[in-house]
């Protein structure tokens, strides 16, 4: 399933920078393009070091990133190494428990899928490719729009590098070098907004994992707070910990800790281990959540941002990782569209780009929201029930806002809209049906 | 009028990044506070070069600049630099000029004064004291907020640099590298904006300058672009074109800059010339017009952003510069008030201040429209004349919003909310005078 473009040897050149997941799968599918391809990374070689502290950090793989995996050849790879999750699991305060499918019609699920491994994984794909040199170690200093020459320096030697290539990308996260240098020109508008709730990271260990429920997202939803669980391979969860900085800074020794979770989590609590909870709280700090916007990401026909440089977003629809894949999806299709005009296809890119990522950056921010809170109303829990019946009626019009993100490569704005008509329509219904029922009551009272 | 601190002899020291006219006059303040102060610039010292191309590029000085200038003691030297400006003179499409006085009740005037004047003034005083070092050709490249310690390198000699100081000024401009590190630290939110308009320098040269009808600040409104003078002190008069880039760009020869001035500005077009104004036009590249909000400028106790780097703004309002000198003011005010607790005098900087640059970055922004199109509009007439009349009334009560802006130190938020309620009494006068109006006449048929 390798789309290499056979029929016209290219002798174009890129450079990606930044070697997490987006970038290196970059590399990948311009490799195979017949791109001339070198990566830059700052830190070394994520497949040398040993992980930071044994636990795995995952992620919520679906639709959109599944298939730019597939363009690379290791989709099938990917989902035989994560944990497919059906539903969410809603744990109330009591320890009850409920699971809400994700898509009841067609079983469609997301898949927890650990960091690290799909780095590795995506690193080796690149490494295997011929048209691939891959350079760690090496920091971007400085950017010349006008001559397109960026300098490098390798943080072991301090050696100065000066390179170009015909289309540099900047995959290079939230605190992106490149799009630092593309903010100080003119007409780059740029917003960075953290929230004020952070997160922390915890863990169920494998010999406990085994007493929540498989396949599914657990969540305890808290109005304020929320915590979720994504599985690992190895019977272990990731436990995240959202909540207000002002909350965090609140628990300040191991009583209030345990206090706090005996109250807010007593399901939870002997899962992670009182032991466990104590050294993980308090030996790591939380961390900050930002949502990125600019309102380009292409500079002089040669240069690109995309992933979480170009669009950082809250995690709460667990696209972050999807959209950075997508955003290579797309910039493949886009030069197959241009034949591999690399200036057109940055301009092209912004103009098909933006609007979607602006998208889903503000739906990761309603779906805090929804998970934190209004999974517990009822209004939610109808509004499921409507939207499940009519998906089956109507399995190619009615698609619910959660299966169009998740489960479909629909335009993010798209999504929205559709969502917006499917409320219009279920408020015109509502409305109708009661005027016939109030109609109904006066006539039957005048009769 | 220097502020020196006699009674308690201080041993702080302080770092200042940026030689501009916020940087420079924040330096003298610091000194004659006590401060041991290095100041550190980019470039290369401003007294030493010759003015770019003989033009002066002038700003508007007004009544938060002058209270800065006071305190270093040079605020009568700069007025004597300057032209004073009473009003707006507005030209209309056929050459016909109006004057619209700013304050017909107490006569206050905005001054003209030549950026380039003033910096030099401004260096010349902090060179004069024995607590400042000057460092020129010297740039940021690290931050650690962690130690406090910054990594500068010497431009001409190469050499790097790392210090410290108890406090250290970011007056670098609109695209800060102290701000630039700022905003990788989590919880700094910021947003840079540049509007769609551009702005070029054009200039009227003193032999024709006379023919301008003195002390205004001239106008030539054309709803979606406009044009302003400015006088300098040689009889020249600095001139800006702002307009939509779109507009720019669609102005590619000589004729059709020619039939564009003839049309659109028919009487400026003689006083800069035909020959001047292709010179001007085609060897100059509009400039952008960004507007800065930050959340916070100060970290760490330590660190602190001010002018520019904190809240750039567009140009309309007159109050860039004197925004920037403001912040010198409330620096120092604050300074006393925590008897140079710099800790404290940090964080409440960005408490008091930031709610009042977003607020003059939103007034600038409104007062574009103001400048190029409600002031042609007979309701800006008459609310002009209504203001007037009450403001010789109620003189302490019924302060018009420019005069509250460029006249007092009333908080630049106040100043919006003072707007607010005036509005809202005349529209309640009205509305009576209406009901009156109408119930009389009501009552004059029924007799």
């Amino acid at each position: 399933m390798r789309n290499y473009q056979q029929d016209r040897p290219l002798t174009k050149s890129a450079i990606v920078i930044g070697g997490g997941l987006v970038g290196s799968l970059c590399v990948s599918l311009l490799a195979q393009r017949g791109y001339k391809v070198t990566l830059f990374e700052k830190r070394g070689d994520i497949r040398k070091l040993e992980s930071a502290n044994g636990r795995s950090i995952n992620l919520a793989l679906s639709h959109r990133g599944r298939q730019a995996l597939k363009l690379i050849g290791i989709e099938d790879e990917a989902l035989s190494h994560s944990i497919s999750m059906k539903g969410r699991l809603l744990h109330n305060i009591n320890g009850h428990t409920k699971s809400v499918i994700y898509d009841p019609v067609s079983n469609q699920c997301i898949y927890s899928i650990g960091r690290n491994y799909l780095n590795r994984a995506l690193l080796d794909v690149a490494e295997k490719d011929p048209n691939v040199r891959l350079c760690f170690h090496h920091k971007l200093t400085d950017v010349d729009f006008q001559t397109g020459f960026i300098t490098l320096k390798s943080i072991k030697s301090g050696e100065i590098l000066q390179t170009t290539a015909d289309l540099i990308i900047g995959a290079d996260g939230a605190f992106s070098s490149l799009r630092s240098f593309m903010q100080k020109t003119a007409l780059f508008n740029f917003s960075q907004n953290f929230i004020d709730h952070g997160y922390l990271e915890l863990c169920i260990p494998p010999e406990r994992g085994g007493k929540l429920h498989p396949n599914h997202l657990h969540i305890w939803p808290r109005r304020e707070l929320m915590m979720i669980a994504l599985p690992n391979l190895d019977n272990s969860w990731t436990v995240t910990l959202f909540m207000p900085f002002k909350k965090f800074e609140s628990i300040r020794n191991s009583e209030n800790l345990l206090h706090f979770f005996n109250d807010i989590f007593p399901d939870a609590l002997p899962l992670i281990g009182e032991t466990e909870l104590k050294n993980f709280y308090f030996s790591n700090k939380p961390s900050a959540l930002v949502s990125i916007k600019c309102n380009r990401y292409d500079m002089n026909g040669k240069f690109l941002i995309i992933g979480d440089a170009a669009h950082a977003m809250v995690p709460f629809y667990g696209q972050g990782m999807n959209a950075g894949f997508e955003d290579c999806f797309l910039l493949n299709e886009i030069l197959n569209e241009t034949r591999d005009d690399v200036g057109r296809t940055t301009v092209l890119f912004t103009k098909k780009r933006q609007i979607e990522a602006n998208a889903i950056c503000d739906l990761a921010m309603y779906n805090y929201e929804e998970m934190r809170d209004l999974v517990t109303k009822p209004s939610f829990v109808i509004r499921k029930l409507l939207d499940t019946y009519l998906a089956k009626i109507f399995p190619r019009i009615w698609i619910p806002l959660y299966n169009s993100v998740s489960f479909s490569h629909m335009p993010y704005s798209k999504c929205i809209e559709n969502k917006h008509w499917q409320n219009q329509i279920l408020y015109a219904t509502f409305s109708l049906l009661i005027l016939v029922m109030a109609t109904l009551v006066v006539l039957l009272r005048a009769i």
